[in-house]
């Protein structure tokens, strides 16, 4: 507590939002023989990647100041990336920035003023919701169907109402959106002047022969990014986002006064990545995902667990009786297992399960422990 | 425009705010010859950053997700050098952040809520004008005196003020700003319940015998700091802040939201920058400043500039019949000089020069050059 009057600001309901850090603070990582929660894969990037850091930490540029919106090398290979993408030009332009976190804030600071509402789907990525309480705009959450797909009649449009988030593959849910769905919810925001936000995050990881979604327009449409996934760029922060030419003047403002640009060791990483992961590269990634996906599910479709067809995620139902907080301190106590509670997201009755950066062998050994962890919870429900 | 009836956020007055990024856009590098914007130093990093960025992409964790508040060894070494700084452990806490623009709006986040009021001394440093605009907190702009100095007694402390911003030395203004005057101010806000915000970025840029002011507190103080600066790391965007421990949870929160963590290869290299770069090698530089700013000094003496005792600017009036705006397209267009306009700072009526980034024969030329263009704009008034 402050010594004297001095007060802070009144944004954030604490008590949810800032469960994940203070739980990791509280819970040091020695505690810890399973992680699964973290939102990376198992690979390191590819050895370009290294080179590409070692040529350009060499180069007086990389220590000055450099352009807001990116290295123009880097803007210009994500628009053929994009070009390619949605199988033409869509004219928007691409704004790098430190990490998709970081671009997400740029985007709602840009569209939206102190008051309006954005609405988000439950099951939500929490930064998305934090970030809403930051800007000071109200997150209206909305449900999902029992497969965790937005329905388009259930959107809560309102006078107020300034954007729509969906994130495909979801986190936590996993689950892919189709295109068609995507172009439904456009329309309709569209129609009604409200702007659709598309976060691909986990663009690449879908399973059962399911593709992601592939949508943009030219315009009330913004794509989000990240190098962090499917790159395994995590540690560097970087990310880009697809806009609106009309908003560059704003969008070069914002992204000035939070980051100035995103780190350029780590857009050239990025530059590298790009040009050195060949689909067929990534492919592999998701292909070698798919025998730890299915050592998963063969213990978490015991409980009624959704089969997620994206990201590298399971979000597995608990016994009403227990909230997600305690089944997470259960979990870790009991069995060594760190897992993100289903309240982060918006529905307290789950639990998410991530098996992505585990090696073949760990997540056997994970799998096997939380199988008894989850017939304990249950049982004793 | 938008072709359906989306609109935007009305957080900017977009017609000052975003004069730089769109000026720059405008007139590309290749009109300017004479360069005097940039707020860095003319030197390079230490080869020991280079080693280090080499070794730590050799690592794993560097790709992979790690601590909110930054690598603990960074943040152990800043750590001692504030205790070194401050003469004892003042037990703050430390953030390090993606450049020092990211950190002010995590305290500003974290501070102020919506409709807050922010007091800012004229001239400002425009990111933190604009960093309020964003936060939907108000910025009340108070003038300095005739030597750029804050004054205590024309602080327009309201019921809504909740925080007050210095930086010293001052950017334009140069201004250095005595411990004992931080400390008066402080004890004002104090008093009051408000915050007091010292932005340091150009810590070691002092001159004519004069130090930096040097005042923390365990309470009501945040200290913000840039590696951008002293250590030429500007590029991989890294700074950090020291604040009260009872914010922790906040902090770290609206940290991770928006910059989830600073890149891995930029602590890295900050770290190494920290432990190589002695007090007596920054004293060089800082020394080899000296003849820069006199070769300057002999130019802009000439129209009543104060002489800046910190930084590297020197904040130069020009004729009232002028508008700042127009004064730097016509020094850009006749003399091929590039300089800031009083008018981002708050003050139209001057030109904000930064002698930091030139070589010393550049300097001798681009301040010939300026010689002749502020004599043609003086001249023609």
């Amino acid at each position: 507590m402050s010594t004297s009057n001095l007060s802070s600001s009144n944004r954030l309901s604490l008590e949810e939002t800032s469960w994940v850090t203070q739980f990791l603070e509280t819970y040091g990582q020695e505690n810890v023989i399973y992680n699964l929660t973290m939102g990376t894969p198992f690979w390191s990037p590819p050895t370009s990647v290294q080179q590409a850091i070692i040529q350009s930490c060499g180069l007086t540029e990389t220590y000055r100041y450099g352009a807001t919106c990116g290295l123009s090398q880097l803007e210009k290979e994500i628009g053929k990336l994009l070009d390619l993408k949605f199988a033409s030009s869509c004219g928007n332009e691409v704004m790098i920035c430190s990490g998709s976190n970081q671009g997400f804030l740029n985007i709602l600071l840009c569209l939206c003023s102190p008051g309006d509402e954005v609405i988000l789907f439950r099951p939500y990525y929490f930064s998305h919701y934090t970030a809403c309480l930051l800007a000071g705009v109200k997150p209206v959450v909305v449900d999902t169907d029992s497969e965790f797909l937005p329905q388009p009649q259930g959107l809560r449009i309102s006078v107020n109402t300034k954007l729509v988030v969906v994130v495909s593959p979801g986190n936590p849910s996993g689950r892919v959106i189709s295109t068609d769905l995507l172009r439904s919810l456009y329309q309709l925001c569209f129609q009604r002047g409200v702007w659709l936000v598309i976060d691909e995050a986990y663009e690449h990881f879908t399973f059962d022969g399911m593709e992601n979604s592939c949508f943009s327009a030219t315009d009330g449409v913004i794509n989000l990014y990240t190098f962090s996934k499917s790159y395994s760029l995590a540690g560097l922060r970087v990310g880009y986002f697809c806009y609106p030419n009309y908003l560059r003047k704003s969008m070069l403002e914002i992204q000035d006064t939070i980051a100035t640009h995103a780190c350029h060791l780590a857009q050239h990483a990025a530059l590298a990545a790009l040009r050195d992961s060949s689909k067929e590269c990534i492919q592999n990634q998701v292909q070698e995902m798919v025998p730890r996906r299915e050592i998963f599910w063969q213990v978490v479709s015991k409980y009624n667990t959704y089969r997620a067809n994206g990201g590298f995620f399971f979000f597995v139902p608990i016994p009403k009786s227990i909230s997600s907080y305690d089944a997470v301190s259960y979990l870790i106590h009991k069995y060594g297992i760190l897992v993100f509670p289903g309240q982060l997201f918006g529905m307290p009755n789950y639990l998410r399960i991530s098996y992505g950066s585990l090696s073949l062998h760990e997540t056997k050994e994970a799998a096997n422990q939380l199988n008894k962890a989850l017939a304990t919870l249950w049982d004793n429900r």
